[in-house]
């Protein structure tokens, strides 16, 4: 088994074999994001992130707006995360375009498609067919409704052939020099907060697996997953009044992000059940949920894809998020501790160990 | 049947409906790369590049380290034809980690392997095995040594799972403001110049696909295809001397690359076939390459992966390029017309018009 930080760690170890000494970089791998100075009044943020047909969606259960928009917006919520202003985004689409009409709109993919691995895949002899236009034009479509509620443009990109349908978008933004928000600098006896309520886009998700992305009865509860909102207004107002002293979105799940900013930080983290702002599973929708029941807080503590923040506050500094956009959907769940250990502290007062079960591509 | 030329401006139509008017914004999509001003001393290029198993390489066929290096590698020569210095890069990197040992080092990709379709993609219970500590030890050592010649620094990127492997790079180069070369500012009356032998890449391929990667009686003709030079001195060469009216890499093949470049000048071009440096098939290589024999004017017309560089230079400006690094090694091949159509002279005189033949990953 390898998990993804094994991997980063050893892509990082192989190409960075001594820390580049580069006064422009003013922070590389490890972070939402990376931070380029130029010696001007801004610093550059930099982020990719793919987005994969069976991995992260299925052409089957996912209507294709809901792809382009949600490839853009979790690729910008890095740039939430660092506190940054969305401008430029390139985009690399590899879209399979092969004998069996894989594409021929998102209705017909359930039949399944094959491919032609006979043939030589340099000799640019591989027969191919249009993708289909009207799965690609509302995949496009989804991308540029992002695109203009996220106020970031498009400058390049490149598009090729594959199997399956492949997405990876670098995201570059613009902060202040030295404001952007790290997952290093949360210290004990911050408060941590997260923003919106925890575990919606996995309650999506499950209503999406089950089939229901187009019924009607629960229409806002499958927004969450197809068209996440991306705290970009939030990200900008914590950096610009330097109130956060750590940050990060929620991409994976609390349990498992949480952990990840603790060990930016080298400390640890004592968070409580009754404090955890979770769904809310209406019983209409329970009934298209079946059984075992779906729990609120293991939906809050380990579902992904809320792009929310998490983010660490000195209690000094905690009076000023009064100011903050959407300050009242801003939540304290619990404050960072000097042991370097994940702690959940039941309603009942019990404390026990917070385990990371949230995403990872590698498990 | 959808070309990449379409693919590309129905991204563009969709994602940029009118043009996105910021000043920071200096080319966007269509170049090889895009340009960014933040108002200091220099402009930023940024590009992207996918590489992809099955359709730019095969595990079977082609060696670990050399996938790492020619991702890298070709990446960056979207830099070197826009003259840019290479700076820094985002690495993408999709693996498989399946039921089947997918990367259980290369000798053993040939068995093929599943790939448990069944599986909920999105509720992390994929069964993952280790990817191959070798294959992947190789190929990130290929890239640490593309990073070290070219010297481009990893600043971030993203990693995840899926069926085949996966690879898109984000590049970033610096350069003078209004230095970058762009491919539209060919005028006719220029001189149309290529570096280098062309169709050794090809050549190299040919051999690579018959099983002699690891040939050593071939090995110096297989080396263009795995390990291509990228040709960053002579770009930024050309640019900070503003020689080239305009330029390009040749990334898939002078037939189609020269197309696209006069399709962005809004002009056309004439070439002769007695002047185009070709690549010399030695007689040992021969015998490994079989019936029919290839062409070496067909490689060099339409074999891509070259990444030398296509550019014209005004007939004032021609002498200036004796100063090129590695001028020995350009040659004149033609003049840009103000007739928009490519022509090809043939040895005996006869003109004819040159098709793109050259790599489309969607033809």
């Amino acid at each position: 088994m390898v998990q993804e930080r094994q991997l980063v760690e050893k892509i990082t170890r192989a190409l960075l074999p001594q820390r580049a000494a580069s006064s422009r970089l003013k922070l590389g791998i490890g972070d939402d994001a990376a931070v380029i100075s130029l010696g001007s009044r801004t610093e550059w943020v930099l982020s990719c992130d793919t987005f994969l047909e069976n991995v992260h969606f299925r052409l089957k259960t996912h209507p294709p707006d809901s792809v382009g928009y949600k490839a853009l917006a979790r690729a910008t919520s890095d740039l939430a995360a660092m506190g940054a202003t969305p401008r430029f985004f390139l985009l690399t689409l590899a879209l399979p375009a092969g004998a069996a009409g894989a594409l021929a709109g998102w209705s017909f993919v359930g039949r399944g498609f094959s491919h032609d691995k006979t043939s030589a895949p340099d000799s640019g002899a591989l027969a191919l067919e249009v993708p289909s236009e009207s799965w690609l034009n509302a995949f496009l479509k989804g991308m540029a409704r992002a695109s203009r509620e996220l106020g970031i443009t498009i400058i390049g990109g490149d598009t090729t052939q594959s199997r399956t349908v492949f997405i990876s978008i670098t995201v570059l933004g613009e902060i202040a020099p030295g404001h952007a928000l790290t997952r290093c600098g949360a210290r004990p006896g911050d408060i941590i907060y997260v923003s919106g309520k925890l575990g919606r886009a996995q309650l999506g998700l499950e209503l999406v697996l089950r089939g229901h992305a187009r019924n009607h009865q629960v229409r806002a509860l499958v927004q969450p997953h197809l068209y996440p909102k991306i705290q970009i207004a939030l990200g900008s107002w914590l950096a610009q009044h330097r109130t956060a002293a750590s940050a990060m979105d929620l991409s994976d799940g609390l349990s498992t992000d949480l952990g990840r900013l603790c060990a930016a930080s080298q400390v640890g983290a004592k968070i409580y059940a009754s404090k955890i702002p979770s769904v809310t599973i209406p019983p209409a929708a329970a009934r298209y949920l079946g059984k075992p029941k779906l729990d609120p807080l293991q939906l809050a503590l380990h579902g992904g894809e809320d792009y929310e923040l998490l983010f660490t506050v000195s209690s000094r500094q905690a009076k000023k998020l009064n100011g903050a956009p959407g300050a009242a959907a801003l939540t304290a769940i619990g404050e960072i501790t000097r042991k370097r250990e994940l702690i959940l502290v039941a309603s009942n007062g019990r404390e026990a160990p917070l385990k990371s079960q949230g995403w990872d591509p590698f498990r």
